[in-house]
């Protein structure tokens, strides 16, 4: 690898290059060994920036409250960088697209940083390419990085735990009651956020959550989150009145966790997750390349299709053929 | 490992004794040895039945289609599986047992087994617990097996994967006109059920999804996904006749597998992720378990924490240490 080339993109990021930073977070997405290596040597620098999840189902408003988030940020004098996950695909672009767009009235501010991320390959690594791009962002100094994700799936929560404050965003009327429960993401939230507020079912939803979080035994350091209430866009002011106290809550939050020394502990559960994901990049994905180019996977494919042999006949010959005994 | 105690489980299986298959799934979702030495022993036998995915947002009304589509394919002298994948929490589990009791409608017609599969533990391999549940029901004789999970996340991909017949429900009036294009899962449908159709957003909801599905410039096979509309449950006898037309489309759509050649296809593109997940679990897993036995993980995740070193450094060094110099 060229170093005094990859020294020179390290002093273009720390110099907030915009199109430098696009671009290495392009080749983190596409898993160019060269970001890695970007990665390893700017990972020591970083841990200066907050990061705030923002989860929840689809069209639950989530890229509006990053909106005025950025906005109430902003006012404090605070930098911004923003990535939206999108496990999706191609045939999605449209919509994504759209949430970019809209996210443009930050155009103009070289404080706010926003990139999509999304799925590339057959073979996963999104929620390892969300934690490079979050170093990328917290080495060019953004105080403030907001991870934005649909969804309930394990995928989700592996980015969720990139964050050191989790909002979940539910809104009344969506069968959300029932999602609060089901959704599996109910014991990572640290701050709930009932937006569309001013729909008729907005207090059952209120107190079902309430309900919901009285029957815990125990919160971590006895942070109860709190429920924020966000109404309708329509009033834009007063939307973002109420997101400025979102974001009081948020700062509290990241109080509570210097406070505490849970933040510790959320930084060692990250790390977990973390080391996971780059021992799948470092050796699982390059066995499955090597594979692929090799038309072994191929051959193996078609053996399970025959019914040869079962996945774990293959998968044991692989362990064979690429791990040393001692395991 | 015992193999006549292995012979005799195999037997069981083979004779439907719900008891040792209920055991034999617990230990799949614990990744117990024995578990998967039967499964790769009875896979060669597999390969019998039809699998359906359903999937959808929460609240959607996935269980209660299950819970019909099961009288359904009875009334056809089908016997039938149902696997309830749900990627939570011991937080969630009286949701989880509030959807079975609602199942429990077949609690006496031994020609039908459901059962429960959530996540355990932090090294996830839900949806390879899933496939080799299904590999299980198959071989235990059953004729259709249904696969039910919540959600959007690739973790539901991957589940669906697994599925022949892939069915994604909507509901109007819970945003999801901007979930079908965001969900990701678009893609991957064979059927499109709109349930709750009597809702006053039907119209539009299944005008959006025409239009979608317009979009597409071709589809696999020329397999365009035919949206089907359910009415409200609280008619419980028309409910019925339209999850019967429900059924029709799916084995409308068995057989264009059949005709067209594209079962073998699917087949293939299971077979990779069924690969993928075995390799896992195969490698990465007593790897990961070895290193948290031996106290390491708990060195490399302090060493990460005090940005000692990158995830990516420590990977390299249990890379080095574990496999061979050929990768």
């Amino acid at each position: 690898m060229d170093n005094s080339r990859i020294e020179k993109i390290i002093e273009r990021i720390k110099a907030k290059d915009v199109r430098v930073v696009s671009r290495l977070i392009r080749n983190i997405e596409d898993r160019i060994p060269e970001a890695k290596e970007i990665v390893k040597r700017i990972y020591p620098y970083t841990g200066g920036a907050k990061v705030i999840g923002i989860t929840g189902a689809p069209g639950a408003g989530k890229s509006t409250i990053t909106d005025f988030l950025i906005t109430s940020f902003r006012k404090k004098g605070k930098t911004v960088g923003v990535l939206a996950v999108d496990p999706t695909s191609p045939f999605t672009g449209g919509a994504l697209l759209g949430d970019r767009v809209r996210m443009q009235s930050h155009a103009g501010d070289d404080g706010v940083f926003i990139r999509s991320l999304a799925t590339r390959g057959a073979l996963g690594g999104l929620s390892a390419a969300v934690e490079d791009a979050i170093y990328v962002l917290d080495f060019m100094g953004k105080d403030i990085i907001i991870v934005e994700t649909v969804g309930t799936g394990q995928s989700e929560v592996d980015i969720m735990n990139n964050a050191h404050t989790i909002l979940v965003v539910l809104t009344p009327g969506m069968g959300d009651d029932v999602q609060t429960i089901k959704a599996g993401i109910m014991e990572i939230a640290d701050i709930f956020v009932i937006n569309k507020g001013d729909h008729p079912n907005t207090t059952k939803l209120y107190m079902d959550l309430m309900r919901a979080l009285d029957m815990v035994q125990s919160f971590p350091g006895n942070w109860r989150p709190p429920i924020v209430k966000l109404e309708s866009i329509a009033n834009p002011i007063k939307f973002a009145q109420q997101v400025d106290e979102l974001r009081e809550k948020i700062e509290e939050h990241f109080r509570f966790l210097e406070d505490k020394d849970i933040f510790e502990e959320r930084e060692r559960r990250k790390a977990r997750v973390q080391l996971i994901n780059a021992v799948k990049s470092q050796m699982l994905y390059p066995i499955l390349e090597r594979l692929e180019e090799d038309g072994e996977l191929e051959k193996m494919i078609k053996g399970i299709v025959k019914k040869e042999a079962s996945p774990y006949n293959y998968a044991e010959d692989i362990r064979e053929r690429f791990l040393r005994e001692e395991v």
